[in-house]
């Protein structure tokens, strides 16, 4: 029950399904004086939506982003920015052979037995279109972010087997990339990895990243309230993510302590690490270092090929999937990652304002 | 702020310091009348005790628990049940000297950054003996679930190269064996990898998994409160764990659509799937299968080999840490696995009774 | 912050302000399965909508509401309602000169004073508008609790010093009332009372009653979500009221035990209470007999008359208020005591599902 | 399910029985570096002890408060303060006869309805025992609140028809009366009231008030967390609570706008009001005057007269209360009010930090 909001203090709730009148979300606590306009918003909800590339979906989505509430002659209020894109191109009808059919690899057979029965057009509530209102209102807590010297930035670190060149980091690349990768190579070897599995009526997994730059140490409350715990729960709530890792990762398992630890070294009068395993958290906390997050994507579930799966009732059958699918999830999934991470972040620093009691003083004389 | 509460419905605050007069929990909204004596917990905290191995830590701890409220005649009230463990063999002179440094890996400058000073003795709240209250309050969830024929079981899958043999599960091996390895094989090789580090004063990491069987389908909220991203917080949120997967995890990056997608197929009248890569949760919720969580664990931060680290007042200093620590978290975690995994198991049972209607107005018939 | 979400499992999120292009609420956490149309909201917010009367503002507010999502084929699916009201007839003008002053009684300063700057368009969102999406939200948790045989019904229980006939109570006479009554005498005296003070360009309060049926004992959560707590919580976010009681409320200060505590009675095998002081809570839980909520409104803050008041800037001034105004806030406000406390009882009676081992057990068995 | 926790980011946990081994409270999120020793908590538990007089129960409630975690070297951590006391003088024996028994007025019946049983002794958790756990948590809130120059002082204002002096606060005063009365006289007239009604088997109600001074104007998060809100859902969960107050509380219903509308007037270059009705709160939001709260208080439901009422098996009978109870709730009481709202204030403070953007980059400059 209930679980469409998101946060403590900077706090998410998305509405929609893949093909109702629209989808949205409110975002509740964003602080009041932010410059803000739908334009702003937009340019986060391009980047999900598919660029015409071969990579994804041919399916024709507009999703303007109108902006009902919150913000008062260009700047926010205090009050709930409420935020609505409608559907305007879904087609219900290549659906409704679906209705009855569990599609394998997709969440069509838990919503039956969740909640009794489904919007079985394009997936509903489950579809990746959810997704909308989630870039939407964490579009606005990177823009708030980027005003206090925050960045955080995704982007696709590999597809299939293909992986990009370690190091190879570049922001106008990444935004660039029909699969979001920062690397020409890696991008050219990925289109051609994605077009082979879609010739196979197959599809293809992935792993992203996202980067957090410029946060100070002392963000996270402990113990369940850790920093990497919440932005775990964040990212592993994208659909598809089947895991997520802070910093070296599963690499951890396999290492020794002497070789994973970070040593702290004191560098022109500042404290720093001089390696970056523990990916910027120690203890749930945030130590002043680059925040690491990965995730990997699972392929697709829709496929072009027959599978095997049952009814609604019961039966046994064949199913094949027809449709606009694209044959690999990871790229429109990364602004997804980037703003859930921002949400996440933003809300850690509100929550942690009054964490000592002379600032808390300071703030209120 | 305010990070030590964990749950919606089935909701445990934990608080205790290393080397405070105790630790605890208290757990809000268990079910009433569940029969609960200090045994049934004292089984959980015992196994995350040192076992006198050579594996970990040779420090005496008693741990014993006590119920201080929420039972009357054996059975739990509905009442929140206080469970604290006293500090009894803390010896806090072996920390004194850590007043003024960070060690690495640990959570000492964080915890300074945040609050502006810490608890040093044994890591105050950042110790992993803050993970008696999860045990504690998680085991009561343990114990309702197997009330309702579900089974939660952890063990560890890993230490550093050694693997456990793929399918050997054996939860009487697990409770024996010293590394909680369900394999006597697999344990055998562990505990000589572990002394070859100890010998060499280092450290190890490895992973753990936990198996959760026989939860119904239809238990999960989507979008946020996915049964996999609330499991993914509750994992990430315990010490030392730097990924968290489900099903086939990492994996999935490099897998196929057909490969990856598991087939529904009608078995003697039930709806079963006939492979479980998405390890029983799709689209947040659970399918009815078995489902299967996988945790990495960093090396024990705490070796005694010289390390470079700086001071509270910021001068660069060589620190060798002493005392007595494992080298390896992973076995004496792996019940703390379990029971996050239960409480959240059952909280979100709790929470996903009213998901349809006309069970609604029948339960309030 | 992130103050515009209510409730734990049926969780109302409401956005917009007086003046902006809508204003609405997401109902998160209804249970699946309810027939739902746009008509059956309506129906509530109709209730708000001045209606021509002399009571109530001559404003033409048409208050369409429209659901966005939640709702396929008739029926709620689990999944967020999103539910949006346009703001069609509201003239920013009548406003402007109120950017720099601030309304004796209103949120104006006090906003300023929170985030720097406000909405100063008919109030912004502490507006009486805001409602919308509270009714709204509430009108789908009437519904549920309806089917459940639950009746939740608010009434004006007195303007000024005119009271209603005790015990007079008729629900059709208070959907016909202007003034929202279920006693006509006393709803022509209200009227009566209203013009007298309109005519002195005055304003006036009164009260307002809910009482909530058919509610079996046990719900409610001690010991700080008793059910008291939240109704009063909930009746006193309502803006304008300033006072909550519950059954005999302010009057128990001056009782004696002997009169106020309710006996037990057996009457045909069913427990019953032969008085109803404690207005059917006793320990912050139902006891199965009706509850009585009171509210106290405050006057109309927006009078015809010259006020003293001081402006952003620092300056003393006099300010007259034009526009169009009710002269007593109650009638309308009824519905929107109705609709609070309906999401507020079927919020508890979903959290209260597994307060008892067996059932919980008997429930996923 | 799960009541027992209170506030976002100063968060309070309360445990505990009438009759088991201790009460407390676990404090989640109070800010770190506050100098905090027992005694300083022990001071407030003290005013709710019985003091000898004969208006309280003759029990003998030594109540000395143990600080078990989250205090280092004498300050606050950040880390959860788990704060017990001992039940040292319960006498089971009394209550053994009311296993099966439902006093009329007290929770017993409900506490069965909800959770299909209940520990009997001394109304287990409807004790009014259970505040010893938000009296200890919400001195903490109320040491913050001095520090930040703002002071929570409640006081009884009358016991049946006796009525303190209005303007004759006098805070010695109140800490001196055994009815916690601002005004000597009262306090004569009050005694003899309850001597009377104790004499005649009988128990008397009244009302307490709490007095917020130096907040400033801002705090309080509309629309459901408006801080009269959040106040009056604190102060409605104290036990015997049956209304709740704000300024002028219930007698606005009989004021005119012209009347009950706080002029705002420019004094020395500060913005006050020149009268307040309001009671320091508009819009839900502090308005930077003097916050006052009104509780009225039911009579002490166990009396010693017969009463008629029901078992547990649905017999009829006659029920006849023996033990130590006092005959009148509130002197006791008003140190639960004064801790329940400086709890809430703390955290509407806490929660509000980041309402401006421009503070909030000032903030993480």
């Amino acid at each position: 029950m209930a679980g469409s909001t998101f946060g403590t203090l900077y706090r998410i709730t998305t509405w929609g399904e893949s093909h109702g009148p629209a989808l949205g979300a409110v975002v509740d606590g964003c602080p009041a004086g932010l410059a803000l306009r739908e334009e702003d918003i937009q340019v986060y909800l391009d980047r999900r939506k598919p660029g015409g590339h071969l990579v994804s979906t041919p399916r024709k989505e507009e999703d303007r982003v109108r902006i009902l509430s919150g913000v008062f002659e260009g700047r926010t209020t205090g009050t709930p920015i409420s935020l609505m894109v409608e559907n305007t191109s879904q087609h219900s009808s290549d659906y409704t052979d679906l209705a009855e059919t569990y599609r394998p690899g997709h969440a069509d057979y838990t919503y039956d037995a969740k909640y009794g029965f489904r919007d079985y057009r394009g997936g509903g509530r489950s579809s990746g279109r959810e997704t909308v209102g989630r870039v939407a209102g964490g579009a606005i807590a990177a823009l708030v972010l980027a005003r206090a010297g925050i960045s955080v930035e995704a982007y696709t670190a590999s597809i299939g087997p293909v992986r990009i060149t370690p190091g190879a980091y570049d922001r106008a690349n990444v935004l660039a990339s029909p699969v979001a990768m920062p690397d020409p190579e890696a991008t050219e070897q990925a289109l051609a990895f994605i077009d082979a599995a879609r010739a196979d009526c197959d599809s293809v997994g992935g792993t992203m990243e996202c980067r957090i730059r410029g946060l100070k140490a002392g963000i996270g409350d402990p113990v369940f309230d850790k920093l990497d715990a919440l932005l775990s729960r964040a990212v592993m709530s994208i659909g598809a993510v089947k895991a997520v890792e802070i910093g070296d990762g599963t690499a951890v398992s396999a290492a020794r302590g002497s070789d994973n630890n970070d040593p702290f070294r004191m560098e022109n009068g500042v404290l720093t690490k001089t390696s970056n395993h523990a990916g910027g958290i120690l203890g749930g906390i945030s130590d002043g270092s680059e925040i690491l997050i990965r995730a990997s994507v699972k392929p697709t579930p829709s496929i072009f090929r027959p599978q095997n799966t049952v009814t609604r009732d019961g039966q046994n059958r064949e199913l094949t999937i027809r449709g606009r699918h694209d044959p690999v999830i990871v790229p429109r999934a990364v602004v997804v990652l980037e703003t859930m991470c921002a949400s996440v972040i933003l809300d850690a620093m509100l929550c942690g304002m009054g964490s000592r009691l002379d600032r808390f003083l300071d703030f209120y004389r």
